[in-house]
């Protein structure tokens, strides 16, 4: 199975409202909820292309019941969170209706204690004895360590299993350090970890500083990969209209499909690039369109040139 | 003890954000969560004054799991409330750090089925049996008959209980005509009733409707009841500063004290001005300040006439 690791667990909730006016009083006409964070996000797509999951992390209080009880029924997704004292953080998108925009609101999340994080350092390296690959994914909330990122890399990585880390700030220049196999940062995440903003001498500069292979996500132009194996750019054909929330996910999943199934880094690419841009086109957030998935794998240009080896 | 009913009960969440600004991203600084809906309130006063309180009217999904766990531990306040398929609603209030602001945002509430209706008005007649007053309290959710409270109000008089009735619209006008022993209507409520916007002319009006005594909050101007025994306005001294929220829940707490103690109509009055104006002085919405309270009970005045026997 393929392993998502979530540190800060979210139970996602939607509001429609006709549209918001701060200080005024609002009924919500559609409330829609799911469980979230970026590693459950992942496995929700990798599930819906066939793999088998297991999400871990932390969960906790009556949000945390809530998002463990909406994982028993997502097909292909087992639920290995841990259990924690503190209450699984909600995040909240209030959608207008008039002119489709959102205001997030998002809660902190709870505090992890020092018994908690080793209950859930002994899980994983219980579930990445059966783990093709395992993904690290968002946030840290708080009383976690900065350097845990790093820690759970190094064990990954003792144990055989590839690693994907995919977060920002000091846990990402830690984890970065601990030789990661792929990490998956935006522009603005590879130019604070590295200083430059010309994405392609940053992710050399991240390759420099411990990451086997970089996957630069340059929102609507698609991805820029610097790996070991060559350096190439994937993007959609066109420009993509709709919600970008879940893309960055999407990404993240058909990285980790085209790394257990072996295949080469340009095939990763555009599986990675289609499911992005299928999500970008799906109705409701954080789905992909799975008609609109299949036709882009085709379409998808790839372009880079391969290191003499 | 006192029975409270709160057919649409709610999580009542409150977040603190620095500015609500539409269409961005907020952190939510702090987040507080306590069981809400009308009823809930006032049994939460009540027990503060020492009085035993039973609270019933409907919870589910995960949302009502944590209504129910937050009153297990609210001392002197007793779970009755029937389970549903649906999930109890949320009510989330944004407060803006900088201004003091609220904005609020209402779930719809569960659809109430007709077999939960019959299994709650069946547990409502076994609760009366050792009530001393009823109060009905707020909306009714969908699903559940306009006329309900009407219903609700002819079992409680059939089995001696005196009946406090606090709701709105076509639930209040249906209400009052089924002769309730009080109705609490703020200004507004009660022109909608009577179609008069002269309050004391509408208490009255209310009364000749079916109302043994009409309760009218008129704000910062405090109370006017139209009773059996007379007429009387009750207010704080002085103006009142701080946060309405919950100020009327206070004022039915206060009203139903009095009702079970047998105190006199401007003793109940006093009590019930004096607790709402210590729940706007509160710092926390929806409590009272206990020493703003007792020092209140020797300031409100209250003016008015006996009626001749």
């Amino acid at each position: 199975m393929i392993l998502t690791v979530t540190p800060n667990t979210a139970l996602d909730i939607t509001y429609r409202v006709r549209s918001l006016r701060p200080h005024s009083t609002h009924r919500v006409s559609e409330v829609t909820e799911r469980p979230g964070g970026k590693g459950l996000n992942v496995a929700r797509v990798l599930a819906a292309l066939g793999h088998e999951v297991t999400v871990t992390g932390f969960a906790g209080g009556g949000t945390g019941r809530i998002v463990q009880e909406r994982l028993t029924t997502t097909p292909g997704v087992v639920d290995a969170l841990v259990p924690i004292g503190g209450a699984t953080r909600r995040t909240i998108a209030v959608v207008d209706e008039l002119s489709g925009d959102t205001t997030q609101l998002n809660e902190p999340g709870p505090t992890i204690t020092p018994p908690e994080w080793s209950a859930f350092q002994e899980a994983y390296e219980g579930l990445l004895a059966s783990a093709s690959a395992v993904a690290l994914c968002g946030s840290l909330p708080p009383g976690v360590p900065v350097g845990a990122y790093a820690g759970l890399i190094r064990t990954a990585r003792a144990a055989g299993v590839p690693v994907l880390l995919d977060t920002s700030g000091e846990a990402l220049r830690r984890g970065v350090a601990a030789r990661p196999d792929i990490v998956k940062p935006n522009s603005d995440e590879l130019a604070e970890l590295t200083g430059s903003h010309e994405p392609s001498r940053a992710a050399h500069a991240a390759r420099r500083r411990g990451a086997h292979a970089v996957v630069a996500s340059l929102g609507a132009e698609g991805l820029l990969a610097a790996t070991p194996e060559g350096t190439w750019r994937a993007g959609p054909p066109g420009r993509v209209h709709g919600n970008p929330t879940g893309a960055g996910d999407s990404v993240t999943a058909g990285l980790l499909a085209g790394l257990v199934e072996h295949r080469p880094w340009p095939e990763r690419l555009v599986r990675a690039v289609a499911l992005a841009t299928a999500t970008v086109r799906a109705p409701v957030a954080g789905e992909f369109d799975r008609k609109a998935y299949e036709d882009l794998l085709g379409r998808v240009a790839v372009t880079g040139e391969v290191t003499a080896a």
